[in-house]
């Protein structure tokens, strides 16, 4: 067999995948998600080699009732592997409860465009910039490091583009609170290449400490070229979701997040490590629709790896 | 509003889209689909600027009964706005009747690989080319040219890695009898990034007088892509399948072409013309859901365009 021909320009040799569908993924589910069956998940893809989870949200209970047992979630985890474990918080309250449960690292969340910083948490994006602040100050305190999502960060539901401006603002008021990685959120899937392109370029000039991930959605179809642009402008972390679990809070039929596996077999197909067993990606996901009980948008896992062959008795062909 | 940001490195400033779903998408379908409808599906993507129709097989009724309506499909066709017709041709008896029927070129067919194509059309490769010179020597008669088509151009579900040699063996044997257009057919969708531009920049070097064409399956969630790294690659025509119509012949659950909607959203978003209308070619795709009586895989038709924004009042959202 002939080995794989290698990229040009070459991609990175290696990038870290950070799992979000336990908190991304399960927070739009319908139904609780039982906390024994989360912590299986989690632990489960831990066996498959992933190191970077969004394990869940410190939230209110009442505004995201899927999420209510973070903390029992956080106790369930596997964490004899150095895996990292982050969670999203809202607030002073959930920085605390994220902190007492042990968490690895709090990430901090704004949008990019007013309108839905608003309707999304509540106040302008100035009064999330204080109180985030605040809660860097008491994280720093408690020696545990904060991460900035940027939601909304390639255009907004409400407003339509969102100045690369904006999020290039944010990302700076980020780093002098002293975070060190930053996501921009694909909120609604309206990233394309040329935005993604942009807007590593800009934060790369702007701001060249901060390590840049990319969170993306398969909303428009897009999202998986939108992560080989951010390859080929050499971002080395990615958010994804097993399965592609999550959809879209504005349409109903619309996919959510990229699945991990079909991103994982991407980048080992791009010649890119993960350190992940696609293998084992591919059964987690399988057993992922199980147990949310409907089928979830992920490719491979039903297709199989691309050099599962078949015999020449047993399949239909069609012409061309 | 600002303007979206141009690509760099340069992509092509427009490309053709060659519509295929009328034959490589309703032959996969179970069910017939009326002559009628296949006509009115055609002649409303012509109105909606597609310029480039794979619009029939003839192939044997038998063999494909669900394209037992080429004649009659190609005498409904909308000729009017210069549109290009082509149809698949299995053989002589194939070739007569496309050309009685009027198509503007002939595809000729075969597989890269020699298990594929002894399964899919019973001869060996050698042969396929013997009987391919026949048929382009008669076409030329009549004047009409011809395309050729390589099916397992990324890889083969028997023989796994398709050796890109094999590859461009068959294109210069193409070219050496008169084609000036081929198309390398990713059929059960193995082709990733690293062996489009292999495969591109082979070609180029070896028969830079052909213009390749790409035709993807979305199969492992990749087709778009593929098709990007083919843009970069300077390729200017691709093949797709409006609502992504058509399955993967080996993987019941699996997804099949590319989708025609999604390909010119990601192309216009990119800056690259297609001369199409996405509104159109949106609406068309949500009557080919109708049509086949089934969720199609594209993803724009369900979630809208990327601008059209959302009122603050009537929507859900989700942290983060």
């Amino acid at each position: 067999m002939q080995q794989a021909p290698k990229a040009h320009p070459p991609l990175p040799e290696r990038v870290d995948i950070v799992e979000v569908g336990p908190r991304d993924g399960l927070q739009s589910e319908p139904e609780f998600v039982p906390t024994a069956r989360k912590i299986e998940l989690i632990n489960d893809l831990v066996g498959a080699g992933i190191r970077h989870f969004e394990a869940t949200s410190f939230v209110s209970p009442r505004a995201v009732p899927q999420l209510r047992d973070a903390k029992e979630v956080m106790r369930g985890v596997d964490r004899s592997t150095g895996a990292q474990f982050t969670t999203l918080v809202p607030n002073m309250k959930g920085a605390e409860r994220a902190i007492e449960a042990g968490v690895d690292a709090l990430v901090l969340f704004m949008s990019a465009s007013e309108s839905h910083n608003l309707k999304n948490v509540n106040c302008t994006r100035e009064t999330s910039l204080e109180r985030f602040r605040e809660i860097c100050a008491f994280a720093a305190q408690a020696d545990v490091p904060v991460q900035g999502a940027i939601a909304t960060a390639f255009g907004c539901p409400f407003e339509g583009e969102v100045p690369v401006a904006e999020v290039v603002r944010i990302a700076k008021a980020y780093h002098e609170m002293g975070m060190r990685v930053i996501s921009l959120g694909d909120t609604t899937g309206m990233a394309t290449p040329p935005l993604v392109q942009e807007r590593c370029r800009a934060l790369r000039e702007a701001v060249p400490e901060l390590e840049v991930t990319l969170h993306f959605h398969n909303t428009r179809g897009v999202g998986l070229v939108c992560a080989y642009t951010g390859l080929l402008e050499g971002i080395t972390r990615f958010e994804a979701s097993i399965g592609g679990l999550g959809g879209c809070p504005f349409v109903p039929r619309a996919t959510g997040n990229i699945s991990t596996e079909d991103l994982v077999y991407m980048l080992h197909e791009c010649g890119v490590g993960t350190g992940i067993d696609l293998e084992h990606l591919l059964e987690a996901a399988q057993q992922t629709e199980t147990l949310i009980g409907r089928t979830l948008p992920g490719q491979v896992m039903k297709a199989g790896s691309r050099l599962k062959t078949h015999s020449m008795d047993t399949v239909a062909t069609a012409n061309g």
